[in-house]
Formats: C-alpha cells, sequence, structure tokens
C-alpha cells in the first residue's frame, strides 16, 4: 500500500474542552451553575465547578511545541494549539495529518467524568454531564458527520444513572463510552462488583463498548525516588492490568456480550500476555476454578477487547499473535506520545510486508466495526485516504 | 538440535532449607540463637528465629504433585517432595529433568535475606546470614561441583556489611547476589539511593551480578476483588518495573559496570519495553534530561541485565528483538509454574527454527558467561546433556 492511499481513524484523542461548551446545553435554570473557565491572576485558565478549582489545559497538551517544552504543562488557552479545544481546527489538524476520523476523550472532567461526582448537588451534576455529553456528541462531533467517533461519559455515582445515559446517547448513535480501568481506586467498588451491573446491562443491551482508558484510574505506577521517566515507561502497565483484571473477571460471566476497549495501552505487550494467561489456566485453573468452557483464556480476550496503538513495531510484527481484527490505530492528539502531524510516515514505517487487507483492517476497518461506525456514509472513500486528506489541507479546503 | 543434546543451565530455582543447615556452620557460642525448625502441634513445620516464626515451606513447593493441590501450600517437610530440601536428591531430580546447573533462591529468609535484617540483634543476625551464605556456597553447591551456581543473600540493614560480605563470598566464587526489586516497599531507601553505593560498588569491584527475583519486594500488584488468576498473571508486572526503575536509575550513571539479572520475570515483554523505553527517550528527553550518551536505552539495556524464562514463545520467537545475548533459561523447580520433569520437551517446542548456536546460548552459555560459572570445568561437555543426564538418573546413578 501507498501511503497516500491509508485510511486512517484513530481511537484514541483528546479534548481541550472550550470555555464556551455549556453554552447551548444548559438549561436556562442551571446555567449559574454550569462549570466556567476563568482567567486567573498569573495568566492561567481554570475550570471553575461548584468551587472546585481545576486546571482547563488538562496532560500536557503539547502538540506542535518543541520537545524541549514537553513536561511544562501548558496553562492558558493562549499557550496551546486551537486544534486542541475548537472543532474546526482540529479537523484542519485531522487532514494536514492525513486522519480520517477520531475519538476522543475528556480532559478536565476527567477520564470518567469523575469531576461530576465531586459535586454536592448530584441533580445539578447530572444536568452538567448531559450537557457534557450532548456538547460532545451534537456540537463537536455532529458538526463533521464521519470525523468523530462519539464517546460519552458516564455519571459513575449512580449506575441506574450511568445506565440511563448509555441508553439516552445510544439513541443518538453513541456507541462507546468511557469508564475506570480500576473504579476502586477512584474509591468505588471494583469492576468485579455486581454494584455496577446496570451500567454493564446497558452497554449490553446498546451495544456499546466500554473504554479503559489509561489513567482512568487517575492512578500510575510510580517508584519511590524514580525518574520522570520511570513513570512514561510504565504507563501502559495500567492497561495490562486492566486487561487481566477484565478478562479473569466474574463480570464476563455475568454479562458474555460485554466488549472493552483498551485505550492508549499499545499493544507490543499481548503476544507475552496473551501467552502468559494461557499459562496461568493450563497450570492454575484446578485450583482457581476458573473456567472458559471449551476456550482458552486468550481466545476469549479477542472476542472481548481490541487493543490499540500509536508507534509499536513489535506488535504490528507479531500480529497474529495478537489477532489481527482485534488491533487498531491511535494518534493522542494533543498528547506528548502524539505522532502529529507524521502518523502516516510513522504508520507506513510498521507496515512493510504487511498486506494491504491487513493494513486497512488495523487502520480503520477494526475501529469501524468494534464502534459501529461508518465515515463512508458521509465522506466518499477515495476522499477519505491520507493524500486525499492531506490534499484538502494543503488547498485550505 | 536433538532434544538428547540439549545443555540446561537453569538460573532460576528455590530451596526449601533443610533443619540442620545451620548445624555445621554456626560457632559454638551463637549455635542457641540458630533459626531452628519447629514441629507445631497442627503438624507444620515453621522456622523461629528471636520469637519470629516463619512458616518453612515457602511459595508452593507443589513439584510433583498433581495440578489439583496447587494452591494448598504444603507446610511440612513430610508433605514435600525431598529434592525441595536435600541436595542430593536435589541433583536426582535434575538429572531426571535433564538440567545440568542450577541457580537457587532462599524461601524462608525471603529473597534478599528480610529475615535477618529483622532480628534486634544484629551481631548475631549477621553471624546467622554468613552461616546461611556459608551453608548455601559451601555445602548446598560445594558438594556438587558444577550444578550449583552460587548465590549470597545481603545483610540488607548495613550497606558496608552487604559490601563486606560481597567481598568475603567473592572470594570463595560466589558470582551472584539477590536484592530487592524495590528496596523502598520494605521500608529501605529506593534502588537510586546513595544508601546502597558501598553495596554497588562492592558489586561492581567483584564483578558480582545482582538478582532482582519477582517478588523481592515483598509486594505483588493485587487488584481489589480480583480473582488469585489477576495476581498470578500479572506476576511478570514487577520484572517490568524493575527493568524500567534499573534502566533510567542515576545509579548506572554511578556505576556503569553493575549488572543485573530479573530473575522469573519472564522475556516475552521485552521485544515491546525496550521499545517503549527508546520512544519515551526520542519524545522526552529534552525536558526529563535522561542522557545515554551515543546509545539507546534499548542499548544500555542489553548491556545491564540478563532476563530469564520458563516458558515462552513469544519471547524466544522475538529473540532477535530482544538480544541473544541476553536471555537465559530457568525451571523455576520446586514452584507451581515449574515445567519439571518435562522442561526439555518444553524448552523444545519453542526451539523450532531456533540454531543450535542461539540454543546454546540460550540454555546454558549467556548464564554461564553472566555469572562467571563453567561446569565443564568439573563435567565432561558430553556428561552435560539432557541425554546423558537423564541416561543417569535412569541406572540410579
Amino acid at each position: 500500500m501507498d501511503i497516500e492511499d491509508l485510511i486512517l481513524v484513530s481511537v484514541d484523542d483528546h479534548i481541550v474542552e472550550p470555555p464556551d461548551m455549556f453554552d447551548a446545553h444548559v438549561p436556562d435554570r442551571w446555567r449559574d451553575q454550569a462549570p466556567r473557565s476563568v482567567r486567573m491572576e498569573d495568566g492561567s485558565d481554570v475550570w471553575v465547578f461548584e468551587g472546585i478549582k481545576v486546571p482547563n489545559i488538562g496532560l500536557n497538551a503539547v502538540v506542535g511545541r518543541p520537545k524541549e517544552e514537553y513536561g511544562w504543562d501548558p496553562t492558558a488557552y493562549t499557550d496551546i494549539r486551537p486544534g486542541c479545544y475548537d472543532h474546526v481546527e482540529r479537523v484542519k489538524d485531522m487532514n494536514l495529518n492525513g486522519v480520517l476520523s477520531s475519538m476522543c476523550f475528556p480532559s478536565f472532567v476527567q477520564f470518567c467524568g469523575q469531576l461530576f461526582s465531586k459535586a454536592k448537588d448530584k441533580e445539578m451534576s447530572y444536568v452538567m454531564l448531559r450537557a457534557y455529553n450532548d456538547w460532545h456528541i451534537d456540537e463537536w462531533c455532529g458538526s463533521h458527520p464521519g470525523r468523530f467517533i462519539p464517546l460519552s461519559i458516564p455519571p459513575i455515582w449512580d449506575p441506574e444513572l450511568m445506565a440511563a445515559e448509555v441508553a439516552r446517547v445510544a439513541a443518538k448513535g453513541c456507541t462507546a463510552v468511557t469508564f475506570s480501568e480500576d473504579p476502586s481506586a477512584l474509591g468505588w467498588p471494583s469492576l468485579h462488583s455486581e454494584h455496577w451491573d446496570p451500567f454493564y446491562r446497558a452497554c449490553v443491551e446498546h451495544d456499546v463498548r466500554i473504554c479503559l482508558h489509561i489513567g482512568s484510574s487517575s492512578k500510575l505506577v510510580m517508584l519511590e525516588d524514580a525518574p520522570m521517566d520511570v513513570l512514561i515507561s510504565l504507563q501502559p502497565v495500567n492497561s495490562i492490568q486492566a486487561f487481566a483484571n477484565v478478562l479473569w473477571s466474574p463480570v464476563l460471566k455475568r454479562f458474555p456480550d460485554l466488549r472493552f476497549a483498551l485505550s492508549e495501552g499499545g499493544i507490543g505487550w499481548l503476544p507475552y500476555a496473551l501467552e502468559r494467561v494461557d499459562y496461568v489456566y493450563q497450570q492454575h485453573r484446578f485450583w482457581t476454578k476458573a473456567d472458559f468452557g471449551d476456550k482458552l483464556p486468550s481466545e476469549r480476550a479477542r472476542e472481548v477487547f481490541t487493543f490499540c496503538f500509536i508507534d509499536d513495531k513489535a506488535g504490528v510484527a507479531e500480529r497474529d499473535r495478537i489477532g489481527i481484527d482485534n488491533i487498531t490505530w491511535e494518534c493522542d492528539y494533543p498528547h506528548s506520545d502524539s505522532t502529529w502531524p507524521h502518523a502516516p510516515e510513522m504508520a507506513m514505517k510498521h507496515f512493510a510486508g504487511v498486506s494491504d487487507e491487513e493494513i486497512n483492517k488495523i487502520t480503520h476497518l477494526n475501529a469501524m466495526k468494534a464502534f459501529r461506525f461508518d465515515p463512508f456514509q458521509h465522506i466518499a472513500r477515495d476522499a477519505a485516504t491520507v493524500g486525499a486528506l492531506r490534499g484538502l489541507a494543503a488547498s485550505g479546503g
């Protein structure tokens, strides 16, 4: 395949939410209580919600900056690339990078909307959460049909409300929801708990995939006195843990059709992890009583999960050990691991010797299937390639 | 290569220490204070040391048992295979399994001799620790030249004593010492700390390799309410963490010639981990100020570490991405992950398409080099093969 002919659908990017996001989506009587962006005396922008202040520029939105500036988290909208928070500018940046479609995770409300769970007034908070999802689905995604895969955040403080919200947004085409890789780390019951069953049931009923993003436990692996590089290197460990924790969970017995996406966890560890769970099953099932019926744990994993990578030579080379139908691709715009604006060139480095059919699965077909998302309802296939999108960017279109 | 011609040197097995181990190695005036094995009323055997009681059968010594009984930790010597604690029987079990040589880790004193650090009387405790090492080196290993790679435990409460002990046992040929994968988890300074410099300096001076065994932080990855299978599946995560923590550590700047072995951590995660640290270096070194000079982190890792595996198809298949000179093999006798007595058959499964030269590196040459251990000083090469050893076992020799 030629680089111009790649079709790239990214299952993990990030939004820095814009100041006006709630304006059109909160009913009048609640308007005064909506989170608002405030410029502080030190020049930083913060969100204020029920007295809680949170930085509004999450997780180093450093795209487009020289690498020397990484690590210094920008703190004001004026410091960051408009594509971080403006959907029209985002689409232009996607064109420049040859990316057809993108799933975008939240920033200031945290990965599974933790901020809304901290409000004392939960009725108000639920209003704001729905406004957030409406803004994301109707405005950010809705303004550009075929360019964004909608993703909702859950009212994590109440599993019945979570179920209701899954149903509500499913009705307008949202097929993905963020959840926590380890809710127990956030003070909630573990993901194994029946506490979450209403939510899980709704996800199955509406065929909605649960996305577990690294860091969605608000916890990263950290070792005492370790250099920052250790923390960054070990980020994928969160996904390794979530993979094992979900795979052996009684939840998959209660809800066999539940489906998960591991977001930003990489894929190169999977040949080993899939082999490891089979070995553990072979050696230990007689006393742990684990039971996968007529399947191996690795086979079950391939039914349950999709995985994704940014830049992962070993993973792509060993795609047969992972499962070619389970691998998706991501860009991670605008974070510091992102390959923007060279994503197609980076991706092509891994695709030598990979068949066109396999490349298409990895770059877009698997993501389209997992999230029941069809950009070609809106965009012609030949207008969806890297070459066409970059041509569009070059022409200013 | 034919299975009969394999030469297997295992860098990770375990001793269940025998009751009489201290008898010949503690000076008379200290004899009463040596740890002693006591049979309890419930039929279990425990070690008693300065009032502290510890089970003497560590970490499921289940070798030879049906898998249905795994998980039930045997508690008395009479419950376990004599090869667990008797070196003559151990050698017979090694012959039966075609294993030429073995490095054995401690059990009741814990992986880095933590038990001795808990004694109030440290002078006495230091006597016992040296007796432990003397027993291990002179008696367990010394009775069977060429069959065991000696490994010492350190007086972890005092880095100057650690240095002295490294020097003392190096003089009698001990080239390996256990340490903690994360000493901060045991209440000591982190492995990055200058606190340990006397120890590190002695290891460099005497060319002694530091072994970091999974679990040597007395900490395993555990997630709330998770089935036991999750814990077992995630054991290698300890080694992934130790790998990153050592590689980026300022310790390797202070002691460039320091060398580590990651014990029982597997190898299949390394193609990804090595790629990941290079990616982190490429993306983040400008602000983290990490500096590997003219090398990549992955290249430095191949200088610093040896890795080992029990059963690891993906790792062996991807040996070029790991580094053929860095891979060693282990049997893990008598623990539940062990391949005994079918280790050669299990190993051969992975060796299709692997050259004889590569097989020899993996099965024994790399271990011999890493630990400066030469069994062929004592045993003829053609008597060291799986075929010859198993023949010896069959003949009762």
